[in-house]
């Protein structure tokens, strides 16, 4: 188990009229870490990459926990595997500051569903063993959100 | 209980290099819908607004149903009122076409959590009766999301 | 001569952490205000549209000469051709209010030079006669440029 | 004479439809390379920042050489001086590669007009002899722009 961490520079340009990081922006900024660590975690074995088959975004949750300003140094993202089953990977964030001297600043907490897609053949393609030991390394536990979660309808 | 409708023109720039309208940019898409349906749902009333005193974003959720591509018109998008309840305001959201020959193309849904925040004394602030009054003719029903939720840990 | 006008919408976040309409987004205004002029200026004439053989951006001069602040009334911006050559077409733009009890409120002027690029054999084409003649409605004058322009070296 | 070189981390989202980065994100790049020259070029000197007083964009200038395709290697960034007179401050900008074996390959040429404002006092202010010297540091030649430029009218 392991989380994969990303120094993410912000822009500036990523603030909004209220001068903080606006909150569209974070889900940016995971488009981002999820290239930087599933093609990080990628490199070294064995050459293929998951992306060349495709992968789509089904769903987001993210929370937000404290206002972020921009500033010259990049924030701290980790990013972590909570379900691989079938066709769909599951994906933890969590954004934050770790100040040496004293404890982790959390910033926000997020989930994106990811489905593997077969462009060619234009349906979803399950997860081989070949991937599911490839992102093994990358699994974590659940994201601990702060809301209850409402019950399936 | 009503919605909200806007038609929503997207840019050429919403789109990525997979040409399709970029997950991310239906969050900022919904930035713009609160920002219209909550100032005409104002205008004719008291003229008061409710982001004089600041809302605060705590929690988005979407789910993606269909890819959708740049073209010219506006899409749809729905927003209402799930859910009206001390400092909180919960936002659903339906983006879709309407075509007038056939039944509605569904590409997202999703839901905010909104908290009505004092910025003067920085703390959340409760919605008083007027705010509820005045939001009451956009209330709807629970956002019809697919996925089953998780229940709270 | 006559400029093609849109009613452009902009959006909350076009505004940066200084509460102005940020100097960059202007151009992205451009972008979709080009797609609808060409494509606009197409409709109801032959049906061929340049876009299918690619418009490639080349060059970008912008003046700001009043800063704008979000609101959701369009701003109002006009385009016509100033230069129709080779395989060049340059473009201005005005990004103005129009006021019914006074005068125009400029907020920019800019211009854009564009070169037709044959896609397939990846080099500029020359405007054919059909091109110019489909074009020559959206002939204008010169940018009013405020800046004097260097020689050149 | 120097230029201040960014090594620039660009966002897959950068890229457009077309799959090359965007002609309008190179004028965001040049925002945060900008803060960061100005910024750093501060830091170690007296601890002042011109950007307390204000800093207006007045106009931009940009050619475009060569398409960019987003990789995860930034992209480098010149910044230089060109002008330092009254209350304007032209910068010059080169986006490129430089490869170890090979030469320098430039993606394009760009120049902006700032104009430094007493935010308070609502105008211009002259640039003072702290501030040049401040700036002098980061003085270079002419932006070699390709296209012949038009005399004044």
């Amino acid at each position: 188990m392991a989380h994969y961490r990303c120094d993410y520079p912000m822009r500036w340009s990523d603030m909004d009229a209220y001068g903080h990081v606006n909150n569209v922006q974070y889900l940016r900024f995971f488009e981002d870490a999820r290239i930087e660590a599933f093609g990080a975690h990628r490199a070294g074995e064995d050459g293929g990459s998951m992306l060349d088959t495709g992968i789509l975004v089904a769903r987001h949750e993210i929370e937000y926990l404290k206002p972020l300003t921009w500033r010259p140094e990049p924030v701290h993202i980790d990013l972590w595997i909570t379900t691989l089953k079938g066709a769909m990977i599951e994906v933890g964030y969590e954004v934050y500051d770790a100040p040496v001297d004293g404890p982790r600043v959390r910033y926000a907490l997020a989930e994106s569903t990811l489905v593997l897609y077969d462009l060619a053949a234009e349906r979803p393609r399950r997860l081989t063993e070949t991937d599911i030991a490839r992102l093994e390394g990358l699994r974590g536990g659940p994201v601990p959100f702060r809301a209850r979660r409402r019950k399936s309808a």
